[in-house]
């Protein structure tokens, strides 16, 4: 696969992975009054279906990482060439932003927002962690051809479980910053929540490694 | 496959597809008691539901397309005979149409009914645009033997991240056309829904192409 | 497979979905607390993930079929041993009463009921015909290996889409008729049911073998 | 696999199970404002969701156990060697605690607790052993490469369908024992899950044999 291919499919799939989250949440937050469960339990179906539907449709061209992260681990264990990392990031973050915008266009609200939410406190830190070493593990340790069910239902799991509702991604991090709605992330939280992201990723690389790497079915 | 078998799998499977879709919403109405959320949420269950059911018992005998701009796309691109697809798009019409007034007979409502529901303006627009762009990318890359779990798994998502929750079907939009109820569309806002959709599908051709239209996994 | 293990499967297999059906219906109204919606939400995703798994486990002792009607269709095509079809019916209707039984056991209800809710009327005569007609026609027609998902799903789907919430199973109505419960329905009401069911079943024979009862995929 | 990477496996994936099963039911409980059907449905999609990942992850390392009467059960049928028996019991246990804190932890509660909610009374020791005897069936037969879904399904059903909303694990019983939230469970009230569990999954090795114990699928 050609690398403009590949960063097309980064930039694309992980604006459709934006506009997913932050256009469902903004559905649901104006359809559920009030209910808070109900809203979240809406934003996490939509979730999990549009991230199954986009790793198996994106996986085969450019490994449907659209997670910088995920990226950066894999070119750690050499999955992904070194030169491409910075290209897939930069095409990550390019369409994190472009599919908040998306969302916006779609329901007609301003397009460049920031977010006024909130989210910080050593809970939510511990909790994007979890999160992100959770998804690095699931990816790392997933049987052949089951990767993009299991991402799909390891989210809509720790949309609950983790106490911050697993972003586990900085590209959904920059995208939800631009977004004064459901899925929004003020831009003051953004650093604490990356910092805890890439420090599970650490550690699920160095627990996958502690439990035999290649204990991966084949 | 014989040409009336095809067409046979085309005319019920869109009916049922309607008849899913306008009969669960009159269900999710009458049970949901003016939560808005919830009736979605069951809506959209009983969708995905019946969407994947639908797309494995007809998808060997017709394609399982149900709907005019998919025909016109696998026309376009040679896999569907286009001598078959003005028949094709004539059973999915029809179908919708029957699929609705069976919907209505089970709920015991009049058959012949217009809604009233307008579902229109520039945010519509483009999100049944972006909804068709990405059922028609699904179709044309889903991995073979996933087709069915996928597209259901999208118009799942779609429904609630786009803004028109994704009718993406011309048939779709002629059968809710026929129901003055959850589901509806008033006949005119039909034709932006439409064009929209048309504009969608024919990006989507676009871009498969730009990623290299054979990147599709084995 | 002896008969006496194939009986023993249909017997517990069907007293395991009605114990599902019954009992995840009074867990529903337990705690919905007045909301319908969410009530049948419920029952419809415990009965989802139950007739799933009961599929998958009975399915190579007995075919898993817990209906009537279905052990009549497959006696009809040669596909279950004449000789076999009234005790597998008789293992079906045994199994469904004490399904439901098992589901008032735990919950503490008295065993013995009779259901009060009259289900009755044209729409949902009309429903029950549709219901077992889409039944029939998914599992004539299913690929192999996934039969059990899709009667799963399709059972989902037409909770919500048919009038009648989909009995589609004379063993079924039975077990609810023994249950003034959510799911229960009266006495009074479960001939009307039982014989849409029949013909909803057969109209599927006629259509599969108009649709060229072959077409199934390998 | 060595044994010390099997323990580390069954512990840290108990611990996954118990963080999953209470911290949803934390934020279920936030979030639901008073609804308790909204509440345990979204505890159980999310447990569902966590379930399934959990065993495909660590299903190769440990067979995926996270549940004493599942070890002893494959101990007495010879799939597990004695000898790991008490190991992989004490690695559940010690995991399910620390599961149980690390959801504390993620939502900032006090890390040692002690449940104060009494669930005790014949309907839920039955539904107990009847959650326990179908975990077990669905184990024992489920055909290869199938058992994750399946469990996952199940356990998604059986939170619904018994009184007891399913905990069909020592383990659980005593993480949840650990915490006085949504999902808790009083000391007292514990032995009599306990023992319930034991004779539902002794039942179900006893029908295994009886349906003809090698029935399995290929």
């Amino acid at each position: 696969m050609r690398l403009r291919h590949r960063l097309a499919a980064e930039l694309i799939g992980t604006a459709g992975l934006l506009a997913v989250v932050i256009g469902s949440g903004v559905m649901a937050e104006r359809l559920a009054g009030g209910s808070a469960a109900v809203a979240l339990l809406a934003n996490t179906l939509a979730t999990v279906g549009g991230l199954y539907v986009l790793i198996e449709v994106f996986g085969p061209l450019s490994g449907a990482h659209f997670n910088p992260v995920v990226s950066a681990a894999m070119a750690w264990r050499g999955e992904l060439p070194r030169a491409a990392l910075l290209p897939y990031i930069g095409a990550q973050l390019a369409g994190a932003v472009l599919g908040a915008w998306l969302a916006h266009a779609m329901f007609e609200l301003p397009l460049l927002q920031l977010s006024a939410k909130v989210r910080s406190g050593p809970g939510l830190w511990l909790a994007e962690a979890v999160a992100t070493f959770g998804l690095l593990l699931v990816i790392l340790r997933a049987p052949a051809g089951r990767a993009a069910a299991m991402v799909a239902a390891y989210i809509g799991a720790a949309y609950w479980f983790t106490a911050s509702t697993s972003f586990a991604n900085p590209a959904a991090v920059l995208g939800r910053l631009c977004s004064d709605t459901f899925a929004g992330i003020a831009p003051a939280s953004a650093p604490g929540f990356v910092l805890a992201e890439v420090l599970g990723a650490a550690l699920a690389l160095a627990v996958h490694r502690g439990l035999g790497g290649a204990g991966r079915a084949a």
